[in-house]
């Protein structure tokens, strides 16, 4: 039994080298990404065993995510296998700045997509789970991918089961008012919403002055628990600053700003939502969350790839105060 | 103005490098593929002037695969490009006895495959051409792309351009009797025919003692000018002897048996038929088509990807004579 | 509930690409192996499920190994932790004819060779296997590792579970003197017994005209309930011919002899145990567990590493029949 | 026929991967650069045709260079090939401050310094075209590559073909003195000079207060219809500040300043020099060549060699706004 | 004959590319390094001959270790050479912001930790040396090579070979109160003593308000003739600026602060000992030492691995002025 | 002091990898080589002392070149630095029957081929050696290095130092007569001949119909003490046999046939020569010299680059009997 479930597809990402255009590689690195997947294996380097449900396709790349999901210690034994699917890939070129890195999806037909209600046993899947965590990118995939996460969150409710939900918006795969008449009836199922304030302004169609002013907007509109933000600061490619804040009905918190140097920004989000999630289940505590989700989303910046490969004394290490250059 | 006109997909190839298998690889090598694109790469290296025409998408991929065409100087002005399309990929495991290379497909919806008769204008591509050369593949890749076949076909015969087919059956696109039906009734419309024993027994539903018979049981039974088969020997992933042989309705044709080291014999087939036109096409002399062929297919297994990398000359200094183990 | 276990210590090996000498590279390929992971991983792969018992520091180079077991579904929650250990390397030089490959070993003083009986709950581990797997490289790692190795054997005895035995001397670790006085007495526990005509001699001292003579007189000497032994023709370090054969006392089995090309030979004597195991466990047949066995230590060496990554599916068509160059 | 002509060498450009040293590498990555083939595939990627003039060896080099040409769109239909001569090469160690990059020339004997005047038929590579775009550096590499130079531009007068001239000073080529006397009479043929402070005052002895001035001093020594020069701000080998000015005699033009992060610096002043050709040549419009020069320089720094992979749309979206970290 | 000797360990370091962790990577880049090593190898580059004094395995990791410090022209005629020893090893991870890059050592029962008084002849080793330049790093290694140190130490002063000491503080290899406990003895047979603040606090346990203040105090409590202290301000991973000071019982010497990017911070501090000893043996003078330390160290900045791939011209156009983004 | 002199020139070897030609690569592997230096490293790694003499421009790829020379042991301190010069480059193409490996040379105007008679003291170079090696390709560079050549010749007589040749004909440098007319005056120095059947012919146009009869040839014709002949079988360019003969004056002397699988050919020759000269000059025995010449060949085959990284103990392994698959 695991303590979180998430919920979606994970794809190969295949990126040129060294800064390299698609056009002009001759290679691909592969890494395993997918936002739930990304939490999922968060939390379990974090040590909360978790599990992710998802479809793949039963051929080599299929089996390759789900290798993955399995190295990083991330329980598959709920995940679909389709015979003669395909698997979601996504292009990543790494950009400098004035160029952007940029994503180029190549996930129609996958596997995941053609999910339907009724292929997965909710009950059995979230049995003794505390919390389901899923994404604004799921419903985005498929009409049956979305009907399926409404019967997951429906069940989770039934059951007990927290909800987490990142709102993650992606405009490559649908425009702004798709994105809110399909997620924003599904709030009302949420207990802990994670979000920034761009995607909270594209999908519901909020606004405030501040953070702090649009987590409250957010509290008092749907029945959450917690709405927690991060935020960045600068326009470099390579450099950032990175921090979040978090608010309840009763309080609201706030933690350390981080200088970081960026190696591979993708997944700093669901690094946020992991640490944030190990924290808040594990410990019953906003602020240890917030602590734990800004301290393992500012350090995701440094590894290539989606996923997240700190440990957990590293990141109470970088919480105890500053690092040297070197440490031997 | 070209020589030659080729029409068929091509797409990315993704192969794990060092005997990998895909589950295994943390990088894949990318090559340019698709049987009629590695044609026209071969007769244009060789020095007859080709055009590649198709259906890309307008996006890195695509460009890529139209890049790659023009650098080894092949004529893409009449590539149609869709926006939003998928580029098609496979993927390549390369293997070693007893383990075959294996390639997976990832095709689906490629913007090739919605391809519609009357997108493209082949009264202005084959204005001046000699021949347009095409292969069972393409047929096979949906409705659309067969209909298209069709239309070429057509309008060639009535523009008295040469046609030249290649069978080249694919067992994961399509079965034997969906593959007949189609390819049966364009026949007629073939003036050179490029094949094996094996292709022709599973398309066509002919077998006969020899290569030979085999050759003479075609030119009875289709209108053709000449039909050229290829052969290979042995069981070996990394080593096999290579010839082919040649017949017209006056004469009979071999060439000499070629010992071949495998670096990657994707491609080889096609190299058979770019060396055979070029021969063939270019001095109107079948011996002469039949000596290229054999020679540029030996060669070509000793090229990583799809295309021959090889010059006239050095075929010509095959054709000639043995060589030393290095040249200088 | 896993049903094969096995108990071993793993290594990083460390091989520098191309056949460069390790004084020659400047960069080294990292692959994890050991005798009895790769068991574990090879069943798994197949498709039964298996745990492997091992000690492992508690730093990145051990939870590496401990990663790769599990990306490969093999169970490792019985993995003892050690903080301040070294994880054991191995440096692996690959040959060509006539320069053997060879390895360099560097696991003095490492996490497993500490290991020390009463540190495994043997009744817990063994709780619902079928079978133990243990080879004769384990008890020449340190005078501890070879009483944890005996220890495991009578709890196995004692519980009824059987246990299989692959000889695999390793001249690097210690004399035959030495290996004989550690393991003979260890036979007596031993069902199955997996080893060639060469370690036999130098470890039991036992010889005999031919592999089937020799497998009988195993049986005659220990209270096994087969032998199976496998072997290959040829002096390449690139080609070879494999094959096996195994006794009972009731009957003799052969099968299909392989012609091998060689990527990497490292562990296909694991892949054979794994084969015999998975066949011969699986559906109590000894002429399946040598089909398999010898089938997937064939396919093994066209695998870089020491895991075989081939599937069930791919053993089985190989059973079936030959295998084209290109599958597509 | 083709809107620009640009004549010069290109080279294999051989660099120590990953900031090595050329004494520490054991491999060089390859790139194919010169200023003015630079240009060609700058206005290509752009979408306006251009042609690159230039002289090559009949080998496995000079073809290489010819087909990345040709990948990236340029006509090389004019370019001649010399039967046993040697391709220019170029090794570029990459610094990081305080070392700054490094280029060490080797192209001595290359077969373009071998071009004697009347090899070329300027009136048929001219024909059609808009502008003809030198260099600075060309009639740095032989007396007969400087009559050559002039050759052309007498030509190009005569056809009433606009010329754009890029500075260029090479100190590894030639002294300043040299550089003046060859370069001040040819002054007089240019329309369009394309240049910085730091190369206008080496080679023409020229310096004013500021960009603004300087470009003023220029036009009223020369015949120039317009003149436009870049500069970059700020000592460090990994980023900078980049922008540009252009004056005509009867207005001035600025653009917006560009952070850059620097991936690979060269080739950013031939980028610059594209994309106020593309911009003037197509608009007729100082501005717009201003702007289009600026950004596409900008973006230039971040994709490794000499080539500008940039899209036209790319350019106009940055010109239209600021990006975000990971476009998806 | 030699003008400096070192006496140290040095290592095969093995590192994952790309800011990979070390359980992320599939191959790690190989340098080889260790403190006095590299600053024989410094001197060396910048033209004074150099000798180092180990213990290697006779292996091919032993013999790779002596290549390259040969092939950087350092004298290795000293090395004892052991038979089935290991070599040394350390495993590198480089970081980001805020992660920090971070060393594991696997150095346990080394060739070189075996070393033991009597086995080395420092008389004949000595013989013609003008300075011999040890660091704290060795008497940490075992007890044996702490004694071995001393006996270097003893014979040099009887020699009146000049000793130079870099403190050197390895956390990850003793507490501070035995490093104090070794070191501090040893401290009255130095003349040379670089280190840094941090270093001396740790070691010595001195502290003083500034370095200038703190070289007084060493100049005062320890029969120095010269102690030389680097430093750097900044805390990112990738960037810093960088200095250094030193003092005599005479005067007191400062050097300008360099703005460095960092590609490999490993071995600055024994690039600035090179320089400073390269500068002050050499010339006798303080101010060349300081300056010769400050540049080449800022310069080691920009070369990945531990050796400074520097030359004297290239320290000395530094010292003399700013350079451009590219030289060419 | 060293035994074995060598003077010649080397060059930087660029190939590209995994048999990709030319045109198609996108990275170089570089190694070092050039025959006469080959030699001198083949004996050092067997134990001999050597030093290789030559040109060398004082740039980076220069400094490769010494570097890389010292690194295997041999002495450079004879070698010439010019200023301004430029290294000699070679591309080699790796080939797969029926396509033979191929060189591109690059070495026009190298510093080498400016060396003249009296720049080289070889007075002092050959002191206290034993033997002077040479090849038949440095003649080729240019007429001043043809007369150094003979300068050396006649030194080395005068010195009574023993003077081996190595006729090895490069068909891209010299024709057979330019060869002829050079190099058969110069055999009246040679005490040592080492050569082919091939090169025999072409140089000095004689025959016969066996190694055996034209190794008396050579013996009757010139004032040899010995002539050895290396061999080869097979016209595969991945695999081959190989062996050796030679004959004195007294007697004829055979050596075992190797069955060899190919990694890298190049240098085996050298290699050849290297192990003869160990052999025989070492223990001053033709049986000796033959044995290690052949099997230090054969060896060579496995080895990526020009040189030979076996140790003596594993030719004397070799000459001691087979070896199996792994050793471990």
């Amino acid at each position: 039994m695991v303590d979180l479930v998430t919920f979606g597809e994970a794809m190969l990402r295949l990126s040129p080298p060294d800064f390299k255009r698609l056009e002009q590689t001759t290679s691909l690195d592969i890494n395993i990404g997918g936002a739930e997947l990304n939490v999922a294996v968060g939390v379990s380097r974090l040590g909360m065993p978790s599990a992710w449900v998802s479809k793949l396709p039963d051929n080599p790349l299929g089996r390759m995510i789900g290798n993955k999901a399995r190295e990083l210690g991330v329980d598959i034994s709920h995940v679909l296998w389709e015979k003669d699917g395909r698997a979601g890939l996504y292009f990543l070129e790494f950009g400098a700045t004035p160029r952007a890195s940029s994503v180029l999806y190549d996930r129609t037909a996958s596997s995941f997509s053609t999910i339907q209600p009724g292929e997965l046993d909710w009950g059995k899947i979230l049995d003794g789970a505390r919390c389901l965590h899923l994404t604004g990118i799921t419903p985005a995939l498929s009409p049956s991918a979305a009907e399926t996460t409404r019967e997951a969150l429906q069940k989770a409710r039934a059951m007990r089961c927290q909800v987490s939900l990142d709102l993650n918006y992606r405009a490559k795969l649908w425009s702004p008012e798709a994105a809110r008449e399909t997620l924003e009836p599904l709030m009302d199922f949420v207990d802990i919403l994670i979000t920034t304030q761009g995607d909270t302004r594209t999908i519901l169609d909020l606004e405030a002055d501040s953070d702090l002013d649009l987590a409250g907007v957010l509290l008092d509109r749907f029945p959450l628990e917690v709405a927690a933000l991060s935020f960045r600061e600068g326009d470099s490619v390579w450099k950032c600053r990175w921090s979040a804040m978090a608010r309840t009905p009763e309080a609201t918190y706030s933690t350390r700003m981080y200088d970081v140097d960026i190696v591979d920004q993708v997944g700093r989000g669901d690094s946020f939502a992991a640490g944030f999630l190990y924290g808040y289940l594990g410990a019953g505590d906003v602020q240890r969350g917030l602590d734990f989700g800004a301290a393992f989303a500012a350090l995701k910046h440094s590894f290539p790839g989606d996923f997240n490969w700190c440990t957990r004394d590293e990141v109470e290490a970088l919480l105890a105060g500053p690092r040297p250059g070197v440490s031997r």
